[in-house]
C-alpha cells in the first residue's frame, strides 16, 4: 500500500505552514517545506539562495528571453542549462517530493504538491484560507511585516502563489474542486484547524479501508 | 448572541443534503430544506407543486418577458405579481430562512443560505462535493436515476444550481473562499462527513467563544 501523502496549498497569512508543520507532528509524518530546496540544491550542485529567491515563482517569459539571450551571448549559464530556472527548480522539486512519499508518509506544503502527486493512492490534498483581513492581521502580528504595505504584501504573495500553481498544474488555484478538504483557518484557530485535519486524516484511512 | 446557522451547499449525488439532515440531528438544529417551499406556499397562498417546479431555478430572462408579455395580454397572473416567479420564491424562501434563524439553532440546504445570512454573527458555510463519477454512481444508487443518461442528468442539476447560485448571490459556486468549510464527501462516506462536520462546529464554536 502507498504512503500517505498530505500536501497542502495555503493562502498568504491563513497559517497554513505552521498548520501543516503540526499536523505532520500530530500524526507522525516527516514534513516537507522549504527543506525541499535544500535539497534541490544539494541534487543540483546549486546555490541553495538562488532557489530559494526564485521558489514558488513561475517562468516569466520576458525574463526567459533575457536569460535565454543572456545565454546566447556567453553568460556563465552552462550548455544544456537554457531552461528557466524556476522550471529546473520546479522539476527538481517534484521529483523530490516523489522520493520523500516513496520513503514513508509526509506532509508537503505548497510546490503544486497536489499536481504533483496526481494519481497516487492515499494521497489528500487540503487547501488552508483565511479571509483577507485576518490575514494581513497575522501576517504583522506572526510574519513581522510592517503595517503599512502589508495589505498589498499579503495580494502579492497570494497572486504570486496563484501564479505559480496555476502555471505549473494547469488548475486554478483555490478551486475546491482540486481539494478535499478547503477549511478557513480563522474560523478554527491553529490548534483547532490542526485538531480538524487530523480527525479529517484518521476518517479517511479508516474509510478507505472498508472501500 | 445569535443562534448557530449552518448553511450548505452541495453538489448534485455529493450527498449534502443527507449529510446536512444527520448534522442535524446529531446537533440537535432544526433542519430547513424542502420545508422552505411548502412555508413558502403557505405564506403566499400559492401552489406547492408550482414552487416545487421552480425551485432553485433562476431567473430565465427569455421565460420572464414571455411571462410578462402574457400578462399584458391579460393572463391570469394578479396585478403587482409582475415579478418572475423564480424571484419571488427566491424573496419568500429568504425571509423565511431569516426568521427560522431568529426561532433557533438551524441547518439550511440549498437557497443561496450563505448569502442571505451574510454578514450575522455564528453562521457557517459548508460546501459537499465529490468527484463526478461517484455522483453519477450514488445519483443511480441512491435517487434512482437510470444509468443511461444519469451523467447527463448530474451534469444539468449542477448547472442549473450553480446558475441560480450565481445569479441570486452574485458569488460562484463551489470557489471555496465563499465557505468556511469544503469537504469531499467520497473520501470519508456519508457517515465519516458527519462526524467531520460535527466536530468542525465544535470546534468552531468553542474557538469562538475564546475570540
Amino acid at each position: 500500500m502507498s504512503n500517505t501523502v498530505i500536501t497542502i496549498g495555503r493562502e498568504y497569512g491563513s497559517g497554513g505552514r505552521l498548520i501543516g508543520k503540526q499536523l505532520a507532528q500530530a500524526l507522525g509524518y516527516s514534513f516537507l517545506d522549504k527543506e525541499l530546496i535544500t535539497l534541490a540544491a544539494q541534487k543540483s550542485g546549486m546555490s541553495a539562495q538562488l532557489f530559494a529567491d526564485i521558489d514558488e515563482n513561475a517562468t516569466n517569459s520576458l525574463l526567459y528571453s533575457l536569460a535565454s539571450g543572456a545565454y546566447m551571448m556567453g553568460s556563465r549559464m552552462a550548455p544544456g542549462s537554457d531552461m528557466p530556472m524556476t522550471d529546473k527548480l520546479f522539476i527538481l522539486q517534484s521529483n523530490i517530493i516523489r522520493e520523500e512519499a516513496e520513503k514513508g508518509p509526509c506532509v508537503v506544503v505548497g510546490r503544486c504538491g497536489d499536481y504533483v502527486m496526481e494519481g497516487r493512492e492515499s494521497v489528500y490534498n487540503i487547501f488552508i484560507q483565511a479571509p483577507f483581513e485576518d490575514r494581513v492581521k497575522r501576517a504583522v502580528a506572526e510574519y513581522g511585516l510592517e503595517e503599512k504595505g502589508a495589505a498589498d504584501a499579503v495580494r502579492r504573495t497570494d497572486k504570486k502563489r496563484a501564479n505559480y500553481y496555476n502555471y505549473y498544474s494547469n488548475r486554478k488555484w483555490g478551486r475546491s474542486s482540486n481539494y478535499h478538504l478547503c477549511v478557513d483557518s480563522s474560523k478554527l484557530g491553529i490548534d483547532g484547524t490542526v485538531q480538524l485535519l487530523t480527525q479529517f486524516i484518521h476518517l479517511a484511512l479508516a474509510h478507505g479501508k472498508h472501500e
